[in-house]
């Protein structure tokens, strides 16, 4: 089986910082685990004992704290603090740019709409930073059925797909007397899915390389799903499934900001063996 | 010949509201044809010997004289002002606001991108208020190859086009850090050309009457044009043509904002008879 790699994919700017940072801080402690991909977190603990710990509760003091890529809530924030103030903070600079709009933006009175997923980490992060509540959506028709103010600010999930936010933008510059969009998409994430798109239009399966819980993995593959209809997404090497590949001459593949370069040419690998 | 209008047509709030200003001050000069219909202008001319003058150094000192709806240069004001005190600003409220949106975010340090025709009087007016040289696009392509700023403010003449409007604030905001969009475009021209799009779809022919050099008039123009093929552009009934009426059942009628009911009636008149 001939294998064929998107132009961009894996590990943007935030990811390869924050692994950098971690690794130069044995024995730490990362509030949740700092990226979405739990065999490189695991490689962080077999080689640099750093852990993964949900709980403020259960840090120690003083201990050697790292805050990851997707940030954490300002509460949280100030209540590790007290904790310790060996804080390590590899939040993706991608992500406190729209952690920083959000606090300035909503204390000049703009009612606050983040393009995102409520439950994610970066967002609930993000969210902590407005003065008032920010009505967050993962969609358009979530923003159908809402009040929508006058003066509003739009910003988005890093990881999300532009089309959609452009959507979104659309229905409110039609609303609002002013529509003051932050273009918070990181361009990593745009030019994976740019790459994974393109890709996907000339193979004959496709293969997404990344964390299940990892936002713009999903959107990897949705997007390639789109153009090609064979399109799987795994985490490693071993969920692969020969029969995929019957009567297939090309795979193509791509992985998420997240994924490091040792699964992704485990995988490769594979495949040109079948 | 049966004749349907469309749900919303003719006379806008700030040109019904111009009309009044200058019929309570007879004898006033307008500097500038008022609003975009010569019909209208004629008949205040002969009522309230309301003239025109386009020369701000033909005006007497201490005139009455009346703004039009489209505005004038900050510079023209100015000089106006040193002429006379007697200034009756018929300035659509509308137009305005787009006037002080420019001046207040050039001086913030933003790049300002107006969706116009830079040769229109409320153009040329609005983009006097701007600290820095505005760019003025009458659409997408214009844009392409223009160099944009990382943080732009993007407004429209009153009297665009929403979708190509929207295209424009798309492109933009795939490109900036923050696009900060005012949405200038007027309810009443918004209404009108809904109202013009809705009718062309179901009539056999459409006139829109209008002054020939109105940009809201143009728009239904070429909205209706879309729907219905045979859509013609009219300034009274005196060039309406009966051939165009030929084996046609059922026609529409719209009329752009500076377009007086006198003149529609007499249209509608013309047309039934046929």
């Amino acid at each position: 089986m001939q294998v064929k790699l998107a132009k961009n994919y894996g590990f943007c700017f935030g990811v390869r910082r924050a692994i950098k940072l971690a690794e130069s801080k044995p024995n730490g402690i990362t509030l949740g685990p700092l990226i979405h991909n739990a065999k490189e977190i695991n490689r962080l603990k077999e080689k640099f004992n750093v852990v993964v710990n949900e709980n403020i509760q259960e840090i120690p003091a003083n201990a050697e704290v790292i805050i990851r890529t997707h940030g954490i809530t300002k509460e949280d924030l100030q209540r590790l603090k007290q904790k310790t103030k060996n804080i390590t903070d590899a939040t993706c600079p991608f992500v406190t740019k729209p952690q920083e709009i959000c606090e300035k933006m909503s204390n000049e009175g703009y009612a606050i709409i983040i393009f995102g997923d409520e439950m994610h980490p970066e967002v609930k992060g993000v969210m902590s930073y407005c003065k008032t509540t920010p009505l967050v959506v993962e969609n358009l028709e979530a923003l159908k059925n809402a009040k929508i103010p006058d003066k509003v600010v739009l910003i988005s999930q890093t990881t999300k797909n532009i089309e959609l936010f452009l959507e979104i933008a659309d229905f409110l510059i039609r609303q609002c007397s002013e529509c003051r969009v932050f273009n918070t998409i990181c361009n990593a994430t745009f030019d994976n899915q740019e790459s994974a798109r393109n890709l996907a239009k000339e193979v004959d399966i496709m293969i997404i390389v990344g964390g299940k819980n990892s936002s713009n993995t999903k959107q990897l593959y949705n997007i390639s799903k789109e153009y090609c209809q064979d399109c799987y997404l795994v985490e490693d090497y071993q969920e692969l499934q020969k029969e995929w590949f019957g009567g297939k001459k090309l795979c193509g593949v791509s992985a998420g900001a997240s994924t490091p370069n040792w699964i992704i040419d485990k995988i490769v690998q594979t495949i040109q063996k079948y």
